[in-house]
């Protein structure tokens, strides 16, 4: 598994919404604004919570991957995050998302965790270094 | 084809970043800040412009589709948009996006051109409508 470093801890921590792209079985991408994403402190483990997923969880089952990025005018530089998911529907870990989730308000029905195991990352600043892979 | 609506075009023209997202073959998402994002006046076409598109462009070679939000904090609501593309890079169309681009900056490579026909556009926002076909 790959380690964010502490410096893109501390990026990763400002951000406010993530885009998260996934892709069904036949390839056809999915990208949507998410706020529930939690960087684990082992920093190869990030949480996302699933509270009105619908292609995403339907891509997620299907092809269990996915891809999100860290950039905002508040960020330093820009990286892309890949990794592999587990969807988990009960245990210790999906009691601990739900009373997380569920004391910041009880509107969100906090259904699922996706537990994303960091595989890559990568420069996503704009410029000639753009796409090359950093971990 | 699909074509925005007047009022999404307004949206998608507040917009100053996209999270452009595409597929590999083998369907790992990908996921990239764009700048160089123009809905073209018939509603149903987009140009993006690569300047610095390493996995970006290896996938739309592979798997010619891709997908995009528009929302951001002066956005109201929230969309995604997807497509298949086309890459341009030679006739009328090319010249004129190599012109538009060289006259912001000369620091941009302009390399190609990706015609996005717009396919779908789906209710992005959060809340249990999330997900639902629009367009």
């Amino acid at each position: 598994m790959v380690k964010l470093t502490d410096a893109m801890k501390t990026e990763f921590e400002k951000m406010k919404i993530f885009p998260l792209a996934t892709a069904s079985k036949d390839g056809v991408p999915n990208v949507i604004p998410i706020g529930m994403c939690f960087l684990q402190e082992d920093l190869e483990t990030i949480w996302i919570v699933d509270n009105f997923f619908l292609k995403t969880m339907e891509n997620l089952r299907a092809n269990p991957k996915c891809a999100i990025y860290v950039w905002g005018p508040e960020i330093n530089g820009c990286f892309q995050i890949k990794g592999d998911v587990k969807i988990i529907d009960r245990g210790e870990e999906y009691d601990e998302m739900r009373k997380m989730v569920k004391a910041k308000s009880d509107r969100f029905p906090a259904k699922l965790l996706v537990k994303m195991k960091i595989t890559d990352v990568f420069e996503c600043k704009s410029g000639p270094d753009a796409g090359k892979k950093l971990l």
